[in-house]
């Protein structure tokens, strides 16, 4: 299944994209596409429930907004330097164990609303990533029964102001966190409908140029090890985020010089398998 | 106003407790302490239901847990080395600008819940804080409009594994957010019971004998500064918890030898105006 949530922000419905590619409204399942629903084996209720409703869903209207396509989760985890070349494009070591950093998850946002560059910014920047979103509750859990705990997977831009995140004192997760900073979809697309998720073609582009094109075979730390990794530290509830790392050619990384988001400019993304997000850099309005 | 909440882990019910100490059941109220009754007004709507309806509330169970007075909040962000005294036993510099970082929301739990020394510990420690709970989604606030954005005050113990933290690759969160790892309450006090939160003595005591002993006037950064900076990296929410650092007197900076928790070990914590808590350390049931 795809899932997709729509219409206006803070107040999205529930919803599934068709193998067709049509988007069909299921505010009829009375759930929303959150951490309840995917703790009470929501995905199994709902595709059963597909069988028998979806010839009466109704298309969703034409025009409405795309949201996240799940409701905002109880945290969204980051890898950092997940991808050798972009590890050596920012000037730092490959790291030996996952570097795990959070992004606020009120920075959620849907797949084509605005990127918002936050005030006082001076570098913000885009990150192609590809994010796993855990179906059960997770914790201590060992690489080999690591499949079990995922829902799915989702497209994910995990935008970050440069300067906010390494010259502001300590800590990335400064840089993460603004409104907007986490596009995420268009869908979430359950794991059976992506039988190897490290071998998808990944990539982005800014104004038409790509600048961004990797696999996800060049993972350094692959998504068992990950989610391993992670459930020793914190305890994994339905319905979180793990997004897996970036590959190189983001802005800070581009020789001769760095290229950071300017009004106007637009950036797509996209996974093989799950779409393609597309978002115009804007001046934050409350900025 | 003093805000409980009680019951069983993850199904609490509201109370308040009254100035005489006396816990109250407003499960009649109809809502829980959350980001959705902070964002809605709900102290003030509280206060006005309590005028007409106290007389009427029931005492809570007698042996009923108690839990986080706030329902589990979109993000826990702590202060790093927000005390001279505390940054110089930790061995690091004095920041020149807060040090952020996050706290999975899934390691709160309530005052009197044991701390579980998680699989692979090694060194367990304590943080006694003055968490501060914000009351109205809070963006580009000025720290001379800060006191606007607050709901009140918690104790909040920022337990923290040290090898997790500082030796396992990067990034603090990895040794903050274990389960249990963030005891607070037992009330959250309403800012009206608080006139001046930068002088109030907090300590900590192992198995009786005190440890941390200092003042909320000896922070680096006051809570103004705090909301101020934060609110321009991100946007925060009602109910969302800053912990605003701890003192001197971590396990980490005992001389000459650091000590960690073991099973058994009681730790009893207090802020002046914002009640006591006490958690024994015990072996995570899970690990």
């Amino acid at each position: 299944m795809k899932l997709i949530r729509f219409g206006e922000f803070g107040s999205e419905k529930p919803g599934i994209q068709t193998s067709e590619g049509v988007n069909l409204d299921c505010s009829s399942f009375g759930e929303d596409w959150n951490e309840a629903f995917f703790a009470k084996d929501g995905l199994a209720r709902l595709s059963a429930w597909l069988k028998t409703n979806q010839n009466q869903l109704k298309e969703i209207p034409a025009g409405s907004r795309i949201g996240s396509p799940i409701s905002r989760p109880s945290k969204i985890i980051c890898i950092g330097l997940n991808y050798r070349k972009h590890a050596e494009e920012a000037g730092m070591a490959v790291p030996e164990v996952p570097i795990i950093f959070m992004k606020a998850t009120s920075s959620l946002c849907g797949p084509y609303d605005p990127i918002f560059i936050p005030r006082n910014s001076v570098k913000t920047d885009w990150e192609v990533e590809l994010a796993v979103v855990i179906g059960k509750r997770a914790k201590y859990v060992k690489k080999e029964n690591a499949y079990e705990y995922i829902a799915g997977y989702c497209l994910h831009n995990d935008v970050s102001e440069r300067d906010f995140q390494l010259h502001h004192g300590g800590q990335w997760v400064k840089g993460k966190s603004a409104d907007h900073f986490a596009p995420l979809g268009p869908t979430l697309v359950t794991k059976d409908e992506i039988p190897d998720p490290h071998n998808l073609r990944l990539w982005l582009k800014l104004n038409g140029k790509i600048l961004q094109d990797s696999n996800t075979s060049d993972l350094i730390f692959d998504i068992p090890t990950l989610i391993e990794h992670l459930s020793q530290y914190m305890t994994l509830l339905p319905g979180d985020v793990i997004s897996t790392g970036t590959p190189a050619g983001v802005g800070m990384g581009l020789k001769p010089n760095p290229r950071y988001l300017e009004y106007g400019d637009i950036v797509e993304l996209g996974i093989e398998g799950l779409g393609i997000s597309r978002q115009v850099a804007l001046k934050d309005p409350e900025a």
